[in-house]
């Protein structure tokens, strides 16, 4: 995308972000199709859970973080049910909980879960240059690194769908964190995509816009990478989780692995 | 490290810090053994030293931030030099100059190595997890996570006596980055690791910066496995350099691969 190509009427726009998608969103990584197409190992279901842990517990702290960028009351309480999403209304509540529930029935400690002291170096710098770009880009940039949601209900449904027939230590129960998600991910990612439209309106602007989704992809494709080589080819890097060599504190139990 | 742990004298905290990079130094990265070895493919050290000139080139900003948090004039005027080591006194002078003539003896063009345009994802964000670690974490871990350089004299030695042995396309003119860096990092070294002995005098102060060091040898370990999994295994993450499908403007001229 250059600075010299034509506008886009606002259709166009969405459909080159759509198109961003198409190429780059996490659906189309290996690691999506072993985990979901019942080819991972237990272990390698239990990184992606721990590793993702990270990805969904900075997601309030990146929208707080895009809530600092907003003047609007109204449109701050639009975002703020992204933060009411994932952090509940009271405890025990909300996605960062449910997916927690996930990591309990894989056998982690919560304690464990919560220092994030076992995931991938790959996957914190990843996720901190989310929030960082939510910070340090225009308002413009941070809604549409968002988008990313536009494609999230077709992984969840394989993902839930996949996982259910394939492993049976996963029930729908302790996949409750994807329940909720297709009707407030379509919300928001409905929000976000009609501010895009309506706010990138020069070719600068669209070309941001873009440049700031396929941005997001990578946060997402780096996190499968990382697992990918750890987990399935075994290149583990120093001092994360390691399923051949568990230290105290690290399961709830003794698990046979 | 727990903040419930001894303190250490200044030379056990220097042992704890060497023991650091014993364990988790970028020298022990497979990708390493296989680059100086003679066994990386034409398209591998290309593609190394196509992402590493990101890592280099943010260096001076690295040290650029850290000045920000040094007081001190005299202090400044030392850490200064890393600046200008790598930015050099005149145009055509400096580490990051002679990083590009290295990127030129395998053709790629400068602007695209500048632009950082086709480098893996995980490599950016490992880089700017340098700088923002450099400005948000303490004056003390941001001068900790320098001391990789207490070990770089021996890697530099390895790299540059098997990539002359095995590459005909490497010679000591494309390597004279590396001829002059030792000198320049155990100066720097030697200073870092004086002021880290000096005011690491607390259990707490002593584990964090061991915890600095930790993270910048994830910050070059990330680096590592993702060209490793993006050139030697294969799976290259969508929008880098791919040298299979080489586009206009990347290469010098139209080259052999």
């Amino acid at each position: 995308m250059s600075a010299h190509q034509a506008m886009l009427s606002p259709d166009e726009l969405e459909a080159a972000l759509r198109a961003v998608g198409a190429a780059r969103y996490h659906n189309l990584h290996p690691f999506h199709a072993r985990l979901h197409g019942g080819k991972a190992r237990r272990s390698e279901v239990q990184a992606w859970a721990l590793n993702r842990y990270c990805y969904q517990s900075m997601i309030p702290i990146k929208d707080a973080t895009v809530l600092t960028r907003i003047g609007d009351s109204a449109m701050r309480r639009e975002w703020r049910h992204r933060i009411e999403d994932h952090d509940g209304q009271a405890a025990g509540d909300g996605g960062i909980e449910r997916w927690l529930k996930l990591t309990d029935s894989l056998g982690f400690s919560r304690d464990y879960v919560i220092s994030t002291q076992g995931i991938l170096p790959a996957t914190r710098f990843a996720v901190e240059a989310y929030v960082h770009f939510c910070a340090e880009k225009s308002l413009l940039e941070a809604i549409a690194s968002s988008l990313t949601e536009l494609f999230s209900p077709q992984i969840i449904s394989d993902r839930v769908s996949g996982m259910l027939a394939h492993y049976d230590y996963v029930s729908r129960d302790t996949l409750a964190y994807f329940a909720a998600r297709p009707v407030q991910a379509r919300r928001d990612s409905d929000f976000a995509l009609a501010y895009v439209k309506t706010h990138a309106t020069t070719p600068q602007t669209q070309a941001l816009a873009i440049k700031a989704l396929e941005f997001k992809c990578d946060v997402l494709w780096v996190q499968l990478d990382a697992l990918w080589g750890a987990y399935v080819e075994g290149h583990l890097p120093p001092g994360v989780w390691d399923p051949a060599a568990l230290h105290e504190g690290q399961m709830r139990q003794k698990v046979a692995l």
